[in-house]
């Protein structure tokens, strides 16, 4: 096998066939990140032999069938606890050595993952370009002349040089996505709290998350299912138990993504013709863009350096700083020094304008799948942050700073090479836990362009059988919830949208049943083998999680099933248990519930 | 009619039978509440008739039928917003006139209720007493040894003593609750966000809640059914779609209710005997009882207090204060003198320290339909209370300081009447969003003791017919979902809990449907007019939430709809639509599914 690929699937193939062992494999990458460590700088601590032994150990009498990630090498960001390795955040005077690892590594290694090192970043995970620490500059790993982005920029390294299947980063304004979009890599920030933060070295403690470099995104879909648990370490943790595992990973169904109306490239003569380009994609893909306006998420992105959550950073690295300013890199000192005077008053203020933001934006996601925008408005060079440290720096973080604040989750995935060769991305980013979701649309993404992959190789074709799923479902209808009908309220008030008035497959029969409670008369579907029909159905979309309380008001003999469309598709829907349409009125022949109800008032007349 | 008993349901019966009318009634309950001004304060601004005519006149062409709220009067407290009338926040420095009522205010007129009078308060909501105020002392409108509570005291004495329906508090610390516990009313605290703050003078904008105080748990429910609104005007609103309708409240099925195991009576000879009544009146409504830890609910309660949240108070008074500091009440000013002090820094670490505690409490709630309290340790005098102005003040507050902080619900209701006729109540607690339900609870409470009501009689019997539902349903599984079978974790990874393994009522038959996707046999339940059958099933519970994403996944022909237990009780779970029958073994005689495996693996030996 070419060492290069380390993806999944790749190396569980090469476990399965005896073509390599982990400890031979890791054996060379380690030789190999050691020889790219004098140019790149990608590590603070590579690990020893001695260091990796005990995880290589530990696989002793296991394989991928026994272990999901049976020796799959991974990197680091040094602000993330190994036990018994120094985290250092990339300032060597705070540096301490943890007894324990951080949750997210302990998880991994227990999955069989063997760590390989740790990775270089912006001091304190302050910065988004990779040139902030003593332990050297991280340049891209393409182009000389750009840095890897940052703060996770020795983590991104790691993966795009092919020395780690894939790596941990931080992510609090977006460490995780813009160092992914300079480096061809997938970069997952998923929802807040999915992720443990216990054993992180917090940035703002009340956005931080940890991120997942990966070269394609069903790898990044795959490690979320495995480790996105709610951790009792950190009282930030959240679990998703609806829309976690793999299976909500899959080809997206029709769907409606934002574009910002006015799109910041800050001059960049390119990038406006290759977010075209991701654009045409999803539409070619079934996807309905709407322009939305962007000013309200650039309004929350400008709070989280001009406003008070500098002082969480300051919280961490301030009894430092000021004991020992010298210790602290000079532009960190000066991103950190208002902290000490920003009061508790500034600090509610500031939340109470992020939640009218909030609003805002949460309401232009409400009638979107997600929202694509570029990762970046433009590249940025090494050149350019060397005269001014932080101009640019900021530069980068104009799509992705919001993102924690406003509590969405994001994927940064390539989709096209600058003519110098750099890479180049987009970002999707949607609600809270819809993060598989928003991995297919990323995984899209990356089909559609066919580019090559780290380490070799290109994605084309279709992602999985299955049907990604997102936190809507879509619901058919067949009688009194119909829209303007006397029980249409229960779906609106529940915040749905009629999609499309549509006809069932011709397999069913309908039927009215004998008046219920509060004298509604309702229907029943029925799925027959013969004489079947295609009745009028309406097809809703409402959030899932308003649909089981909608289930617990639903009178017997209706249920809540599965619907074949005209189009052959299945979708959750109204049905009725056998029982119940005995002393029911066939009304098939009129097509549908509509149809009965305005003959029998034509009746009554 | 007596002008006393002013219940909602009274009043439309009044009007509908033309015994008076709303400007007669109003007129009267203004005589009244002039006269009992002069000893108990309520009012800081009683509306003159010609600043209630135009609400009166708006009622023309109208009655209870077209109008819900039809000629109800409602006092406000003094720091919401009634368009034209002074808003002092009882300190007349600070006032100004609002161009616009508040947002709930408006509804409340909208729906045909007439404010009567701007009621008096703790200045700047900051006290749980109702002596802090310049516009005179609230005693208690029932003992005059005792203050009224706070801080929206003259809002509970507007009820109490007869001149209004209902009134508008507001709640950060307990304003909404003690005011009701110590003058016999209901006092909902409902949910964060759920009744608009627009146009109300902000305690802690992070924390506070419109509060109402009625004379019973019904009419808040039917009044939150009324009023909870998503409102554009507030960044904090949100909306509670599912279990928000009066529909929710009603009879309390089986219920698990949490009890401190220490519980904090400062010394009270009384309270310890009328908690344990309320306890019991609980268990024997069907409840049980689960003793808690409550020192995490009390260190957050804490927080409040000696945390930076006194900054947010600070950042509405404090420019008032610093120019011409005599103009705030001293008390108020040495409860707000350290907020200047209080940095940024300070306000993220009380909040971490807050997700902390949030976390241990959010899992003590989450296998608890709700949480019981004494509303109070012990009532506190208004000589105590002249004697100090903070201690005891804070002592009222040592079950309710955590509420909002914590995102819970909160009901506090009447149980007793203390040896000296003073009014003494409980509080039940939740989670955001089911309010409701709390005020089931609440309901189920007061008629439990068939206390006096104010206005004169008494509550007792049974609750609304329906049953109460909160956020966790009972869901039947009857194959393989049931415990330890194969697709069993679908349910646990949704937090689900495995409440009775019972039967179905003996009107079903049990088939083994043909192997689907992924090889896994199931059953398919039959409800059938004879030769039905009980079938073993299992209840389960899970969050309503949860539901949604479960059906998604449940394959046709298996339906969610009705399950008829073995007691006659019918709860969501798995049913089958008739097509799926055909070809399907009927396996009804072994009682089960499975009772049908074992035989299986019998025969397969």
């Amino acid at each position: 096998m070419p060492s290069f690929d380390l993806r999944l699937s790749t190396l569980r193939a090469a476990y399965r066939a005896k073509a390599t062992t982990p400890a031979k494999l890791i054996g060379e990458l380690r030789e190999k990140a050691a020889a790219l460590d004098a140019e790149f700088h990608l590590f603070i601590h590579l690990l020893s032999d001695a260091e990796i032994a005990p995880y290589l150990d530990a696989l002793e009498g296991h394989s991928p069938d026994s272990l999901p990630l049976y020796g799959v090498p991974f990197a680091i960001k040094d602000n993330i606890d190994l036990a018994g390795i120094p985290t250092t955040a990339a300032c060597p005077a705070f540096a301490y050595t943890p007894g324990e690892s951080a949750t997210l590594v302990a998880q991994l290694i227990a999955l069989g993952a063997v760590p390989i090192g740790k990775a270089n970043l912006d001091q304190f995970a302050t910065g988004l370009n990779g040139t902030r620490s003593p332990y050297g500059k991280c340049r891209n790993s393409v182009h000389p002349d750009y840095p890897s982005g940052g703060s996770s920029a020795g983590s991104a390294l790691a993966v795009a040089l092919g020395v780690a299947s894939f790596a941990l980063g931080t992510d609090t304004a977006g460490s995780g996505r813009v160092p992914a979009a300079l480096n061809n890599l997938v970069g997952l920030k998923a929802t807040k709290g999915l992720l443990s933060t216990a054993g992180v070295v917090p940035a703002c403690r009340t956005l931080d998350c940890v991120t997942y470099f990966t070269a394609t995104a069903r790898e990044a879909s795959e490690l979320l299912a495995l480790t996105a648990k709610d951790d009792p370490r950190d009282a930030y943790s959240r679990a998703n138990p609806q829309f976690n595992d793999a299976s909500a990973f899959g080809k997206l169904p029709a769907f409606r993504f934002g574009v910002p109306s006015v799109l910041e490239f800050a001059g960049c003569a390119e990038s406006p013709a290759l977010f075209a380009q991701a654009r045409a994609a999803l539409e070619a893909a079934g996807g309905v863009a709407v322009e939305i306006d962007f000013a309200p998420f650039a309004e929350a992105a400008r709070l989280l350096y001009e406003g008070p959550w500098v002082a969480e950073r300051y919280s961490v690295a301030g009894e430092l700083m000021q004991t020992n300013p010298d210790v602290v890199l000079p532009v960190i000192r000066d991103v950190l020094a208002k902290a000490p005077g920003t009061t508790a008053v500034d600090a509610f203020r500031a939340q109470y304008r992020l939640q009218a933001l909030k609003k805002t934006c949460d309401a232009v996601l409400d009638r979107l799948d997600f929202v694509l925008t570029p990762s970046f408005p433009r590249p940025v060079t090494l050149d350019e942050l060397a005269r001014d440290p932080i101009g640019p720096n900021s530069l980068l973080g104009y799509y992705t700073n919001f993102m924690n604040l406003l509590d969405y989750a994001a994927v940064a995935t390539p989709t096209a090479f600058m003519a110098n060769g750099l890479p180049w991305g987009v970002t999707v980013f949607g609600r809270a836990f819809t993060d598989q979701y928003l991995l297919s649309a990323a995984d899209t993404l990356q089909r559609a362009f066919a580019l090559p992959v780290v380490g070799g190789g290109t994605l084309s074709g279709d992602a999985s059988e299955g049907a990604a799923r997102n936190d809507r479902v879509r619901f058919v209808v067949c009688g009194a919830h119909l829209d303007g009908l006397p029980l249409n309220g229960q779906l609106r008030a529940r915040g749905a949208r009629l999609v499309e008035a549509t006809a069932s497959a011709p397999r069913y029969r309908l039927h009215a049943l004998p008046a219920g409670a509060g004298g509604v008369r309702r229907p029943g579907m029925e799925r027959v083998a013969r004489d079947g029909a295609a009745i009028a159905v309406e097809v809703w979309e409402l959030p899932s999680a308003e649909l089981g309380s909608f289930l617990s008001g639903i009178p017997a003999p209706l249920a809540l099933g599965k619907v074949e469309l005209a189009d052959g598709s299945w979708e959750t829907g109204f049905v009725c248990e056998g029982y119940g349409l005995e002393g029911a009125t066939d009304i098939t022949r009129f097509g549908g519930w509509r149809a009965w109800l305005a003959h029998r008032e034509d009746e009554a007349r």
